[in-house]
């Protein structure tokens, strides 16, 4: 089957809005030259609310993991003791890199499915009283875990001097974090997930706080140098060569964004996506990774027991083209993970449930004709019943 | 004027041929699944004749200065001697690279617009035995020098260990380096130069001697770790999310590549662009910043005595939508720069040849009418004549 035919619903990349796809196919520009400056420059100011950022965002050229390590390369020194929260994949990333940077990591791991306690992070803080940053995963896109980070860096800001740094890589642009009223001082995300975007483009904002931070960090660092980024962006410049096409399309994708009604109209759309998406395997009887209370509203891992999840995304993918993810290390051939972010809608939703239950058919699983489809349905009408939404 | 109508000669970014924006702008795939792995799986042998690399060249997603970066981090330790020769911004790059990573630098400094001697290399790789690499500039692309790399990189080997390690970003994809034959150790390129595609991709060439070097180097890194992407792109794989409408595009590349003859047929229009270049900036009576012996064949600097080099640029963009490139550094002002390197053809030399004859003429500059076009054209003609090309 033909690329064009697919349904792609991993949780990243994702599918392309046709107008992004539009303003990314336009001839190069010179990148030090006035177009470039003037594209920048309207980009800046408007990618800030997305962010929730005090600060410009600084834009890196680069996969997610490059935002990721230049969380960590400019705000530690070798043997600066840092926290780490391990909950899959994502997290496991982070203490990774601070690892090979030669840091002092304290660890905290978290069974896969589940979020970290607000009360554990603060007990590892009060025990390691030296420690210069907190790593956490927002959206765990491994498990579909939503980590509660607000409440977390409100707690760490009240009993430590650390800073709060978020991997927001499946969150931002389908979710909010409130940087400036919680105190998270580094938040980072890539392009390829609820950004609407190709991978290719890594996102950076930062407080004032990080900033004084990362001046004074002595570690060697070039490309991934935030210092050679700051306080340039609002001048419509970056210190290297930026993916240009890319920066075409985040043009249009602030637009679309803004049309939408700003970004908690799209993290509204994403937490019903969420609710449809649960509410129909609910009435499925598929397992649920994780509790309603931790879920992520981008991503929903189901944890079949009378089917082989890999089973279940060949048939999806050859019948339909419709691109599942499976599970990652220990959860590999367990669960297969729904993404539900960036350029999907409702109706998005809807039709993957209905392809699900034939799937589901096919594969001999028992539930109630429909169930899942009506399910989806009962908890978009509830959203949107008047009064509300 | 809008961008459509521009007639893009900076050294980069450079016009992409319509047949790769169309191959870009397809839907995404996931990363992990089988069509980005046949994806790479057909880009890989292809790319290697391009470099004329013994090995796989290796793909990252980031501007050319990750890649350069990468040369630095993956083959030093804190302390090593290296000698790099700085003939421009891009050698003075590759100084700072190093210096951050606290490295002994030899610099060899050459005068802007002029190649290094193999001598002076010679002198000081002698003067000091412990060094580790030589860092070259291939076409320096804020002068228009192709410095002599073959012959450096045979020298450096018979008279040390040293790794050769080149930055090929102005130049690879329009002129040969054959790594093999000369010894070259790493040869790195971005994709927005004679690569014909937009700024995001990083092309990594290594020989089997730099591999081992890189295996042994103990200084962390984590998103240029080379190690992360050996091996895996035979395989299909990178090991972070890759740009992928750049790997759509670079496939339709290499196919016009390949269209052409392969790569020394296009370092042969190349070569032929720029003597018609230089030989139509001789009739016109435009000083040439370089000799011909060291003049890069995908970017020529003019050095104008009779009229200002920003006045020409401004005129030329304002009227004809010719956007060419001023000088960097102590060269601001001084010199302007044309980019005749990837999607552009003899045919668009005569334009921006006939263009310039145009804009000379509003300035005041003196010459013979027409005289730059008929030199363009002879030497096409020369080259083309039957027995030749």
């Amino acid at each position: 089957m033909k690329r064009e035919w697919d349904l792609l619903h991993t949780p990243g990349p994702t599918p392309i809005p046709p107008s992004v796809e539009r303003a990314m196919n336009q001839p190069m520009i010179g990148h030090r030259g006035e177009k470039c400056k003037e594209l920048i420059q309207s980009i800046a100011p408007r990618l800030k609310p997305v962010f929730k950022a005090e600060r410009d965002v600084l834009i890196l050229t680069g996969s997610g993991t490059s935002a990721l390590e230049s969380a960590v390369v400019n705000t530690t020194n070798p043997g600066d003791e840092v926290v780490v929260v391990v909950a899959g994949s994502f997290g496991d990333r982070f203490a990774k890199i601070c690892e090979t940077y030669e840091l002092v990591v304290h660890r905290i791991d978290v069974e896969w499915g589940k979020a970290v306690d607000v009360a554990e992070v603060e007990d590892v803080l009060r025990a390691n009283g030296e420690t210069k940053a907190v790593f956490l995963t927002h959206s765990e896109t491994s498990t579909g875990v939503m980590h509660p980070i607000e409440a977390i860096a409100a707690r760490v800001n009240e009993i430590s001097e650390a800073l709060v740094i978020v991997d927001g890589v499946s969150s931002i642009g389908g979710a909010t974090l409130d940087m400036k009223r919680f105190g998270i001082d580094l938040l980072v995300t890539g392009s390829q997930k609820a950004m609407m975007l190709p991978p290719g483009l890594a996102f950076v904002a930062m407080s004032n706080r990080a900033w004084e931070r990362i001046q004074t960090t002595s570690r060697p660092r070039f490309y991934l140098d935030l210092r050679s980024y700051e306080g340039r962006i609002g001048d419509g410049q970056t210190p290297f060569t930026p993916a240009l096409s890319l920066l075409f399309g985040l043009e249009e994708v602030l637009t679309l964004i803004e049309e939408e009604g700003g970004i908690d109209s799209v993290a509204e759309r994403h937490q019903l996506m969420q609710k449809m998406t649960r509410e129909a395997c609910r009435a499925l009887q598929l397992p649920l990774l994780t509790s309603d209370e931790e879920a992520s509203t981008t991503v929903t891992s189901i944890h079949p027991q009378t089917f082989e999840a890999e089973q279940l995304r060949k048939l999806a993918r050859e019948e339909f083209g419709l691109i599942l993810a499976g599970g990652q290390k220990h959860l590999k051939g367990e669960i297969f993970r729904i993404g539900h972010m960036g350029y999907t809608r409702p109706a998005n939703v809807l039709q993957y449930i209905s392809i699900l239950e034939i799937i589901l058919k096919r594969l001999g699983h028992t539930f109630e004709p429909g169930a899942g489809t009506a399910a989806a349905q009962e908890a978009y009408l509830d959203a949107t019943r008047e009064g509300k939404a």
